[in-house]
């Protein structure tokens, strides 16, 4: 496909991701007596993928997320020439989901973007109250085995067609683990969406969303090549 | 198939969705204790949608949505002249399910169809207390969505057999994100169910569930020839 | 597969589904604070069938129940010489369920098989309190459409494969409308079981866990064969 | 594969499937007012033994239990003669898994691993309080229909690909059921992992989450060879 669909289909892609993830929490998480609680927010977000990757998966390989792309480039899957303009086109559509959110739940009497829009945070910021540590160590973790999983179930050997499924759940999965750390990110472009809206202690903590996810999934990169053997020789 | 399988096979999936995803809302959504909230009505509306796309997929395309027939037929995959009676057949359907479910709902000492019967609105009737501006963007954006999604999985290239999949956890996902805003419609056909049992106010607010689906649905069919390509001339 | 293997298979599935289904009902759905609640009983019975289906479709074909047996009979699926052997040993399977669910629920201090043992019941059994004709006209629309998902998605014109996963989630969308009615039977086999450990009303309401499914099942095999054409003479 | 890559791929997906499942309990279960219960953690467990499967099925054949290894070399589907190292991966992974999750767990004030850890119990160790006898038969049956679940649906005779979900989802289904008895094991590996770490109660009950399940898995592996047919002689 072209550039510009790839990163047409990369657009759309993240905007869902975000638009679906983060809206499932503000609008939907607390909702007296029948809200969809952090197990329904975890579905949310691991749909957003698995829709996708059904969708785009042929136009873009459905990346939406920079430290996957990162995690893809070190895994000898994606050429490191495309990796700008897919971070890019990421992050631009998360900013926009952002936007879209914002107009529709400020509609709300009673919305205050203080109460977190869906941000990721650590320490004060973290919704169980972790400290910075544990939040690194949680994102690396995470996103190292986000990375596992995506270079596994996309393996010429694993069964063809189901790696949709996979990641999508995979990316539920862990947020059924790591909401209550840092709100879950394992994705900058997601970071960076609700951020910008909220402004102040979002912006000041966004650099761990970018670095500790980019770390785990690199690591992912090189391990998966150990173990699984390197699939882009054969 | 002849048309007149096919608009069984539309009447029959069309009332599904709405006695299925409806019934879950009124009979089981709110039960003291044990209810399964939005959650589960979102699993409810999905899964309507994913066993009926396995069931009648090869007998009528399973649309069992006005919306859904409106954009595939502007993304060039359904031929505008089996439009109207998709439609007549899906609007029947949601009817009868209306009735099969006021008569099993209304059983039940204390059941007042004033709660709302799973009716869709806005303003003083969204669930949540959205004003009619959050209400016609959300319709609009989870409509878009819901039809990138179907016309991406069902799109040539991508894996065979998994777009069920795809398309009702991605209806799943939408009503994650928006029961809260207006009960959730994107599908004019599930709107018109209920409402006609309600009367009133659902009759009044109907008007936003069949454009804003629609205007949303059109778009997607735009849009997805524009970065997909134009998978009817291949 | 000689008829001792299938049965053998029909056993072993159908105390599964019950002791997977009820199990979860009675173990685990009102635990304090933590429960599954309705949503997750409806999860645990689709997936007993989803999981038999893999894993036993090939030996018996996974029926699980003397209503399904019966519907692929109507529906020329499978021929009525074998229905009585079928029916035998799925009822055999759900007695065995029953008396193991007991063996280890009864060792709790407090347990009570007074509570109802997951058992179906109408009117003042009914869990919602809905009354004989509610129930009856649940059962029977409920087992329709799960004959109907059954039939449609093992079609040979369905995507292969996939049939399991339609009609697991198909009985966990099922539940998720009924539990509040009859506790949600469509099973003849599965209400037999759990109602023989606690007699009374439980065996005095038995007829209609019979009767409603068998009607159902019977008029969706007349129903898809009409809408979706006589698979069998093709 | 070469038999490093293999235990690699085990030590992996096991700490996975601690890491997950009983990361999920510890941190997400009770969080207040939003938390996942168990049926979040339930899905946990199942969506780490999905992924896995689909990310290194093909390396290892991901066992990710001492117990699915014995019941795989008796039902003649693995080699008595790589068990031991497989073990000694899996449980290596577990013991990883464990204290990974302690590190992010303890950083939170007031953790006290004397909260249980997610380590498996019985008698006043049972969440729900179920005697010996009950935890017993409750492991002993659940790790039998663990195993029917994955011989079906790996058997040759069933549908290419989908057991990662058929094995999974089960053993989401079997959490569903259990874990108010036993806070569910079936798995020798995960009970060991965060049973190090409490020490005391949990290491003097750990024999019968070694014993009962590969008692279970046993059973299986010769119930299916009868009821299925020797796989491995065709």
């Amino acid at each position: 496909m072209p550039m510009m669909n790839r990163l047409g289909a990369e657009f759309i892609g993240t905007f869902w991701l975000v638009f679906g993830g983060c809206g499932s929490a503000v609008l939907a998480a607390a909702f007296p007596g029948l809200g969809i609680g952090f197990l329904g927010v975890a579905l949310a977000f691991g749909l957003t993928v698995l829709t996708m990757a059904f969708a785009i998966g042929h136009i873009s390989g459905c990346h939406l997320n920079p430290a996957v792309s990162v995690g893809l480039v070190v895994g000898k899957r994606f050429p490191v020439s495309d990796l700008l303009p897919y971070v890019v086109a990421q992050v631009a559509g998360a900013i926009l989901a952002g936007g879209v959110l914002y107009l529709i739940a400020s509609g709300k009497a009673g919305f205050d973007i203080a109460g977190g829009f869906a941000s990721n945070g650590y320490g004060s910021h973290s919704p169980g109250g972790y400290p910075l540590t544990s939040c690194f160590v949680a994102e690396v973790v995470l996103t190292f085995m986000f990375l596992i999983i995506i270079l596994g179930s996309t393996d010429p050997r694993a069964p063809a067609g189901f790696a949709p499924i996979a990641i999508g759940l995979g990316l539920t999965l862990i947020h059924l683990i790591g909401i209550p750390v840092t709100n879950l990110s394992v994705n900058p472009a997601r970071s960076t969406g609700p951020a910008l809206y909220v402004g102040g202690w979002a912006i000041q903590q966004l650099w761990l969303f970018w670095v500790a996810p980019i770390i785990g999934a690199a690591l992912a990169g090189v391990v998966y090549r150990w173990v699984g053997g390197d699939v882009s020789s054969k």
